[in-house]
């Protein structure tokens, strides 16, 4: 028996409830006619009855009580969109439990309880869907769970944080600062006004854990997830990226290693100006996956803001809609137990740019090499700026190095003499 | 009732049959665990049972005889990767009629006889899917059929043919002519003996019939698709191209118009070098579709190749796998009848790259300028190459112009005495 209409409760009225509910108005018809199911709102939650959101909402729609609405037999799906852990647990948990199909953009909590919740549905025969948790509008989790999951998924990697992608774009076109270029994103609506959920790249690692745990069928403890955020990035840094050919980008990158291993970090990299990352600007993401099947493959679009994520998370309710009451439980959208250990962030590999400030002496750049050559950090551009006469500086680009090695090496640097300071350690190349 | 197993056929043991035998054999554990089923390869039919294809094959699996696996009732799926219409289409008709879900990579069958398929697959209860029909590897009709159902698509368009693409590159990069690249291609077995369908734009225009259909929900046949190919595109044009900030790329082009109008062509365009698409090179394919909730997206990877087309052809399996046995109908693959008309290619707005020979007299440059500006065809640059004393070159790039205007002014123009010949027409920038 399949249900011609779906009854949806939206609990959140913000910025992303907001996009939801105008886009399930507005392409109503077109919705109906491509997944041959009505999406009626039944509920549209949210404690500020008040706000203009500019949308004319259908009488009797509107409503502060939550759990009226997850309780309601009526209701066949409930959207999640408040964000934050609590109360939006809770009423989570109370809809599965209830039998109603979830959606939600709520990265924190598939993250976190992603496993948990999963079972909770499969327990009680529905699902929960998760599309907007990771990369705004772009259908990747449904790429990863469903097209490409006939392969071995050997890395995924990209711009999966639209706020700190602005505030690198601004630092690369206006010569910004990061404190100036983080103002700039603050007064625009990007940036929050404690913004280190994003520029300490918990946001990233909230999103990799779960790219990462279906791209590698394992789960993965975001808080064990290496990251490094952009606070430390200066225009000076920027300024010698674009010099030496290279964007400096915010990514999460995940690589399956042999056996059960898989190496998972957020940071800061110099992307090559002729690889496709270095053009994604603005609030843009794009994230790219290499199957062994497949090969290379690359989604871009926009990471964030009300429309896109809306197209996500109706993009799930479609989904739904397509097979409801036909024992929805896919096993693709497949949490797993924690079935693979991290890589240590010291054993991982990559190039680095080091900016170091050095006396202006003779010598210098031989005792440098020594270091380096000592930890076999292999050099592959030195360059040595204007000097001031007292002091200069020093642009090392290396070879793909491990990790422990390079930080023995830039220890052993900063202790030279003639070294006044490594003034920068960023990767540099994919 | 559920299965624990789904039963496959696969008809065509060639580049593409093998890739999927490959894929299912060697992936087997991790599909299973994904889709929650085994897909147990039940038959491989071709008529050539001696060629090694380097896979060992399970036993008892080869065939000749098509009818034997799609009427054998315990074969649930049946993967056609033939090629070309009969005798694939037959099989096909016969595998529905059975109650069989189909998966195909055929785009030609698609373009072509998708609507009645699909009828008679709803008829039959089953589906049909064909993801690996266009963009190769790249999981576009996944995603204008499920995630991004929910938008109005204003614009798809891209690369989507590897074999063009692999010619334009070479010619970039070596600065070869279209003969000599097309003779390197062939050698590599990209090109066919006989290029026609490809270098002609016949394959792009079947892939943009299928991706139009779903993006503007209408049938369009493929032979009303305006269509140029890049037989004429000399060295000359490409160098002319560098040195004026754009690569030459063949695109299949959809613009949604308001009401029932849809504007479908295939030609070579001129790509500004900033744009991502001026960096999508050799086979690899990309698909930008632009919603009115999700903006700007892109879909990049391998249009085409052995594995990268497997990819999709699994996909689909796993899609079937994730769903069979509950009436499987999928709306969301929505071929419909003919709804919407095509917009003339004389209606079409473009930014035009003219190159002329001309006589080095003086009076020239005012001649064309004069007729330009009879047909409101405005130009932005305009650069006249070394003159040999007796003839020199002109080089014109117009601002977005009506292209029968564009037609009618290039018209006058090849008439003018002082003009010897109009060597290149080609659409520049997007």
């Amino acid at each position: 028996m399949v249900k011609k209409e779906l009854n949806i409760a939206v609990l959140g009225f913000g910025t992303v409830g907001a996009g939801v509910v105008k886009m399930l108005l507005r392409n109503a018809e077109l919705i109906a006619g491509r997944c041959g199911k009505k999406l009626s709102l039944k509920y549209i939650v949210d404690l500020d009855l008040k706000r203009d959101r500019g949308i004319k909402v259908p009488d009797g729609v509107l409503t502060a009580d939550a759990l009226q609405a997850v309780n309601d037999p009526e209701v066949n799906v409930v959207v999640e969109v408040i964000g934050g852990v609590e109360p939006a647990k809770k009423f989570i948990e109370t809809a599965l439990r209830n039998k109603k199909y979830v959606v939600t953009s709520n990265k924190e909590i598939i993250a976190k309880y992603g496993l948990e919740l999963r079972e909770l549905a499969v327990r009680n025969k529905v699902n929960i869907l998760f599309e907007a948790s990771a990369g705004g509008g772009i259908p990747i989790i449904n790429a990863l769970a469903g097209a490409l999951a006939g392969n071995n998924i050997r890395r995924i990697y990209g711009i999966v944080n639209g706020t700190t992608n602005y505030i690198l774009t601004r630092m690369h076109e206006a010569g910004a600062g990061f404190a100036e270029a983080l103002k700039e994103a603050q007064a625009l609506g990007y940036a929050e006004a404690d913004p280190t959920n994003d520029v300490d790249g918990c946001d990233v690692a909230y999103k990799l854990s779960i790219l990462a745990g279906l791209a590698f069928d394992s789960h993965f403890n975001y808080e064990d997830i290496y990251r490094e955020g952009i606070r430390r990035v200066s225009a000076v840094d920027i300024a010698l990226a674009r010099e030496f050919g290279y964007v400096l980008k915010l990514l999460a990158v995940g690589v399956a290693h042999g056996g059960d291993q898989v190496e998972l970090r957020v940071h800061p990299v110099m992307v090559p100006q002729s690889h496709p990352l270095a053009a994604v600007n603005d609030a843009f993401n794009a994230v790219f996956v290499e199957g062994d099947c497949v090969g290379e493959t690359m989604f871009y679009g926009r990471g964030a803001g009300e429309l896109p994520t809306a197209s996500a998370v109706v993009g799930d309710l479609i989904d739904i809609a397509l097979h409801y009451g036909l024992d929805g439980v896919n096993p693709a959208l497949h949490f797993q137990p924690a079935r693979k250990k991290l890589v240590p962030v010291g054993e991982t590999y990559s190039k680095y740019f080091i900016r170091l400030k050095v006396r202006d002496e003779t010598g210098v750049l031989a005792a440098v090499s020594r270091v380096c050559s000592d930890h076999q950090v292999g050099i592959k551009t030195v360059q040595q700026k204007d000097a001031s006469g007292i002091e200069t500086e020093l642009v090392i680009i290396t070879h793909a190095v491990k990790e422990a090695a390079l930080q023995a090496a830039v220890g052993q640097i900063s202790a030279l003499g003639q070294v006044v300071e490594v003034s920068s350690v960023i990767r540099a190349g994919l």
